[in-house]
């Protein structure tokens, strides 16, 4: 073993250890869990890339039985044996359900599937997966009219998902949700932002922790609220919104939601970037691309009118990245958040956390997210980031003489806990 | 020699064993082997990378003798012969011609062009050239209305070159080429769609297995051909286009190609991002840059409308190769496919195959083509991706845990001849 | 130590030796060296990141004594020590005055601020230090209606810097100082000309090798001038002018501009891509960004009209890197120059560099300016870039197979010293 390799293998002893705390899952807290082998492989990672290798959607029909999906799910899947998402699969599986061989096969699926069957009925399954994941607390994100009772605070953290209110406001159904969840009627922009305000202190009150939001590629936000965002209201609400209507109503919405989120002392969790609906023939949750060439600088005027609210940042395209970079190292309300969806590969992880740990304050990095639907992919996500986390300290930090192997320890620490904990506020919780 | 490098060494050893499909090139067919050392170095790469270095095009005057010319060109190459372009030379000079320096020189070059004349004149030498660089067969590249017969279908495999049409079909001269080629009269979008439609047919009997074309950055297409298309024609034929209806005109024209590629089974072959003439002052073929901050998105149209056509894609700009990557992930019937022009340069393959290799399924990755003008090429080209898949393979795949030394090696197979087989429907040739 | 380690070493051991040329910085002839502690950490590289990382802007109040002000400072930095930039200030510290330990803290400051202010008494300080960085000589950028009597020629050279010129000519007070420095009316487009020519002469006149200014992202260039931009100065002097005239306004006294350079033989720096107060919030220098997605297109009619200017081009965003690598690769009067700001960092210039080295002539690459604003920043900044340029030297180059261990030295001579020579016309100068 290399000296380079030790020093490294020391770093990820170190960040094993680390009690790390999830800020951005998509976990529901009444079944946090996998009931079965069909729902690990309907993790959309498995169906868009199955579909993309040639299977037919007809596979995934909700009227066809496990018995039936499985098989040609993992004859699919063979296709996509070299990816970082397999991986996921065979490490989650090898961890957490005692699976022992490298791949996935017509053999031996069903020993397995019974294996996820059995375990999910085993009570306290949810913190013992944690507890082998060695995660803290997972964030959840809510929709903005769930119900928050009944979330176990020990395991989980509401977080109010913000898309339908941001993206789809100009519709009259999420209009009506609105209303019935907040008991106000949208007669204008005032009793709008009342609603919205209704939403935010509900949140908060049930311990939500942040909103979040993906947002598209050119999304446009404003300095300033004016009579703008006022007529804009007024033509949605009458019926005969132009397209230039509707993107004032949504940055007018965005605005607002900052501005309750900072009298909650909310950070606002933004993913940047996602064309939701680009691929037509797509499976289930696998419609979705990023679009090269695109800027934050559309993000700025948000940013700059909210200087008292932290906006964790996330971004889908590699061309951002640096981009991302500049940002948290210039504006004091930007925290560089995890490694989302398709920048989600070891690749690019470790080309921009090499930049990230290079230039931004310590204090502004929140390592890794899973964005999970069920707790067992934390394992294998968390445990990949671990090892390149270990990597990129032990090459482009303590190799490039940035700083010592106890520093390098010490940021990690930061990245994985200690940020996540300050930014949104849980010191002193869980410890 | 670390266990890296070692790793790294069996798999290229395996690698070089692969008989490889080069998928894209602009071989003649009746000239493939260069036929004068003049030849090789009349490469566009070496003029304009001399010219940029500071060669005054006049040395490239057609009227001056290999004599003059290749002093000239050996003197400029002296400031570019860091580049991999450069090796290139190297490298296929000494193996293919037994050039045993490791520059070329004012006192070397005689005896070289000496030899590549000798060569040319040598019987069967373009299959000796195509075993010595493990070529199994090389697809060409042939104007819509060439005259296909005596391709030798050992070596060659014909594919339509679609530039003219799609790009240049506002232009008469190459609509009175399509109508003599076709024998239809153009007069409308009816008769344009069938005179193209002539031309597919005569590629496919003919063997093509694939329609071929670069695009410009910000290129529009469309996602139905409907009237818009039929006025756009019009207005080109009766010589009163606005710059619209010529944009419709080869959205039209493509969205045409696409769906006689369809009926024929012709995987389309896309090279996005292409600036012709953007410097002015380039030699031949040296006038073309590609645009940062472009995006595929506009390309989605297509794919959308075409889900039975196979599109296997090139980007030329680095900020569209994650972009690209998302794309091979999702989107079912697009296939990645090499590294092209100004993105053929090490330190962008390693970085590009990385992600690939991690995210998109193995199945849809056509590693390497060519695009060389002269066999010897293929030579120094496929060499380089070879050493590159190695290493990337070894570090990147074999070493971050993603598969075994032999899941790499049957990568390997799929991306530089399974893929290419499967893809263009030649399984049960030549293998 | 691995192979691939001693010959790193190897080679750094030869770039050390290089005596370097710094074509860009900021250092003010009369005061090149730091005065205080203060002044050093005054860099806007620390104030903006102790800013992001929390500190309040008062802390930099004016009136504030260094006492005040530098632990406040010392603490925020805390936040910043995994940065490259907190890594210059220590590395600076150590080498110059001294210092010997790790951080700087609220212990060690003050012997540390006494050892600066002593050092700046010293006589011959510039050059001593300029001596101890292994720099040669550093070009200035200096105000077009700045007094450049005084400038020690065998330490500086002077730099025309035309940014107020090029982007602020419709301001009425820039106007005023042109015709104030230049002696000529501006009536007209005409005059407006003839002034710059004066400025320019006199530049030439006192020794100038270069014009250099930064421009923001989408800035619009013209390949002729003419009527249109008559038209835009009569607007903007008559107080009329709309966007679309400033736009020509900018664009015109930059080709006026490239005009004059090409009849003195002076190269043209251009720093492309900063949006600047793009940051509402940031301390002083601190408030401007890069914008991802941007292209050079724009710059593409400049670099087409001024044949005979040697343009040596920056850019700030890691997604026009590779557009600069083709510019650099195919266009005979664009040279690439060093690793801007934001591109400033270890990962982004190993990056960068290897595929440049792969691609560009070598004659073309002007391997790294300092930006700096003091000369001890000189030291460790350019002591960064040799470290990055020995490993990719010897990864990306020799071990790549793309010459040999004294082709990799060669090489970084004419990155380093022979390129900024033959470029800016220094030869014979010097050496």
């Amino acid at each position: 073993m290399t000296d380079s390799q030790s020093l490294r293998d020391r770093l990820l002893e170190e960040i094993n250890r680390i009690r790390v705390i999830d800020v951005h899952s998509h976990v529901p807290h009444d079944a946090p869990v996998a009931g079965s082998l069909r729902e690990l492989l309907g993790y959309h990672y498995y169906t868009e890339l199955a579909h993309s290798a040639g299977m037919d959607k007809a596979v995934l029909a909700p009227d066809r039985s496990e018995e039936e999906v499985i098989p040609d799910l993992v004859r699919a899947l063979e296709h996509v044996d070299n990816t970082i998402q397999y991986k996921w699969m065979i490490e989650l599986v090898t961890d957490l359900f005692g699976f022992q061989d490298e791949k996935l096969t017509l053999e031996n699926w069903q020993p397995l599937a019974d294996a996820v069957r059995r375990a999910a009925r085993e009570p306290g399954r949810a913190r013992q997966v944690m507890d082998q994941c060695n995660i803290d607390k997972v964030f959840l994100t809510n929709e903005f009219d769930e119900d928050l009772g009944g979330i176990d605070a020990d395991l989980f953290g509401p977080s109010l998902r913000s898309d339908a209110l941001v993206r789809h406001m100009d519709e009259a159904d999420i209009r009506g949700r609105l209303e019935a969840t907040s008991g106000v009627a949208i007669r204008d922009a005032g009793s709008m932002a009342d609603a919205i305000g209704v939403v935010v202190q509900r949140f908060a009150d049930a311990g939500a922790r942040s909103a979040s939001m993906s947002l598209p590629p050119h999304f446009c936000t404003l300095r300033t609220l004016g009579g703008e965002f006022d007529r804009a209201v007024e033509a949605v609400l009458g019926g005969r919104a132009s397209d230039a209507d509707v993107a004032v109503l949504r940055a007018g919405v965005l605005s607002l939601l900052c501005g309750f989120c900072d009298d909650c002392k909310m950070p606002v969790q933004i993913m940047w970037g996602v064309t939701r609906g680009a691929y037509e023939h797509g499976v289930y949750q696998g419609h979705d691309l990023l679009e090269a060439g695109d800027t934050l600088a559309n993000l700025m005027p948000l940013l700059n009118a909210f200087a008292g609210v932290t906006f964790c940042l996330s971004v889908l395209s590699s061309g951002q990245e640096q981009e991302l970079c500049s940002y948290g190292w210039l504006v004091h309300n930007v925290v560089l958040s995890g490694h989302w969806w398709y920048l989600n590969v070891p690749a690019h992880i470790a080309r921009d956390l090499a930049a990230r740990l290079q230039s931004v304050p310590k204090t502004k990095l929140i390592g890794y997210y899973s964005d999970m639907y069920k707790l067992e992919f934390g394992l294998s996500k968390f445990n990949m980031y671990r090892r390149i986390l270990a990597q990129v300290l032990a090459h482009d930090f303590v190799e490039a003489g940035l700083g010592t192997e106890d520093d390098a320890v010490r940021i990690a620490h930061l990245m994985l806990r200690g940020n996540p904990q300050r930014v949104f506020g849980l010191t002193g919780e869980g410890q």
